[in-house]
């Protein structure tokens, strides 16, 4: 729970999303399966707000992103949203897009660690939602596909040109931004989108151990570890080595830190408290 | 073409080049196979002027890069640059080295995909070119040699040092430029330099073929998605999300994301206008 | 030697660490092989002291960094850092952790390549000093541990966060850093971790012959390209390629450029100067 809470009252039931809290792992489940979970204005708007809420009032020490059905996510719905936007204006154009590109950066920037379960299909919007995440467990079914040229887009949606060649490099990134074409699960695990592949079927029981054991483990450490990793990105090295002093003086004023000495001591097994 | 023409006129013949275009691919071919396509300082004008001549008048759909004869290129010509500079003061020798450079950015930024056909060696100021491209379709022939400190400069040249950590990472980038050693296909597909390899004698049949695709599709998209891809290397995630929401909400007017949704609902094939 | 020097006074000897040097090449050695060379608060100060010493008076033209013993670095020693630390107050701790940093940036900033030589356990500070290493040379005992996170602290240390990304990627640094889990030498070598895999305990020999090599060759070059390498991750490619061309047209008036194009002219081995 974040100590710092507004007025804003909690959402009762997100209609576009399953949502299950278990001992501080939140599974977040795209839940449209006859649809191949495509997505919805709605849906977005969901993942948006939700991620907010989350950021800010829950606070999880760790989130599983994961599909029904037969796929991950096959991106945003043909009909209700590529239908829908040939009809709109400039300023409606640029919302729907900056929406988008929102939930990306709610994802980068979220205080806890984000794990993609990914099996099937990750198409368009579904794949940049799994780029964005900390780690992508898949199986072998999986299949990513940043289809966005074949569509008449720009390969770069919601952070994609950002992000995939920081994740796979600068060629990769061209190459599979450019034509569009499936990346298959041997081969994001070799070029490195892939943390963990695990055998058919397996993705969210993997994902969600995954996250257990985020959760459960120094907390604070793994936060600050990702928002280290995502504020880098963008650092010279100078102020990335200051960004690290500056933490590490801070987490040694932690429970954890302590814990750890304590327990190394005992020869024990640490208990931590994620603070 | 353009819609943005000025005074100056189409340059009537390339005499450093072969340049052919055929429906809206250009094929520029480094043509002084005696000398392994050896550049001299002229081919390098010519390279700078053509493709600005390029980006600002024909406007090609795609392009491709290659050499003639027994390799791709094996860089700055021994005598013709290397013993003319070792007179020259400062400022020409700045002047060469900035006109080197300019060819570096004229390909990251041409508003059209740029792919190398690269067979036998590119070295030196050869490897760089292919490196800026946008794809780098190889056959088993193949060797890079980004030698630059065996002949007492900087591996960093013509924005090497910029570009290759960004495709291998760091790690093989400083191994790679400060030994100056070749690296052969098999090694430079298993680091993500190579797009493609394809079998021996086959580098411009495929690069052709490739560029032909990128030509025929949404033109427009792979275009935007490059200059995202190059810009965003250079901004942090929230410039590069707002990028590309800008992006795509200027292409879901364009006329090939209409055309997508056209054709996805009559289940036909969508035909691209690149625009 | 550098031609600037101070009133300072070389350190007749250091406490914490071995220095030998031989013709250019300088080699660091880690020296407490019971305790696996953990690191101590005064084992950090003499690296950041012996580093800047050496960028500032001797000035080798490489340098190699090895640990005695059964491993390369255990990292920070846990009662006489992490026990020490427990008690200090916050400016003490941003001293300390900016010491660290210091110690990263004093190699990545050093006027000449370094070479790791990683046998055994590379494990917390130990693994980041290998990491901010130009090149790490291993033998199949090599494993690098992170292992930040299991201690409560950032897997952002040292510079962590900004460097393992642009090395191995961000899907893998994520991995590696949040989970703090061992990676051998297969993998390092796989993801781009390592510059060179050698027999089993062949690890300070083959890095002492590659850091003679470098300091054999035109070593000025390499020091630049280095340069060039550290400056350009933080740089856009613009401001890459100016960079570029201002270093080459410097080393175009160089002693080792002219002793090249004599050489081959008169078909015989150049004989570098390093300048």
């Amino acid at each position: 729970m974040s100590p710092f809470t507004g007025s804003a009252q909690r959402t009762a039931r997100w209609r576009h999303l399953e949502v299950r809290e278990e001992d501080g792992v939140t599974t977040v489940t795209l839940a449209r399966p006859a649809k191949l979970n495509a997505l919805t204005f709605e849906a977005y708007a969901d993942l948006r707000d939700l991620l907010a809420e989350l950021s800010h009032r829950e606070r999880p020490r760790a989130l599983v992103l994961a599909g029904e059905g037969r796929g991950f996510c096959s991106g945003g719905d043909v009909d209700e949203i590529i239908g829908a936007t040939l009809g709109m204006d400039t300023a409606r154009l640029l919302d729907f897009n900056r929406m988008t590109g929102q939930v990306v950066r709610a994802i980068r920037e979220a205080p806890f660690p984000v794990v993609a379960a990914v099996h099937g299909v990750a198409a368009g919007a579904g794949a940049v939602l799994a780029l964005a995440a900390d780690f992508r467990v898949a199986d072998p079914s999986a299949r990513f596909a940043f289809l966005f040229t074949k569509v008449g887009l720009s390969g770069g949606d919601m952070g994609a040109a950002y992000l995939l060649p920081r994740v796979v490099g600068l060629g990769h990134a061209t190459r599979i931004l450019m034509l569009g074409e499936p990346v298959r699960a041997p081969e994001a695990e070799r070029i490195g989108l892939l943390s963990q592949v695990v055998d058919e079927g397996e993705t969210q029981r993997a994902a969600g151990e995954l996250a257990r054991r985020l959760a459960d483990g120094p907390a604070l450490a793994h936060a600050q570890t990702k928002a280290l990793l995502t504020a880098e990105l963008d650092l010279p090295l100078a102020g990335a080595v200051e960004l690290d002093a500056a933490t590490q003086a801070l987490l040694m004023h932690g429970e954890d830190y302590q814990e750890f000495h304590a327990a190394f001591t005992a020869k024990r097994p640490p208990v931590w408290r994620g603070r």
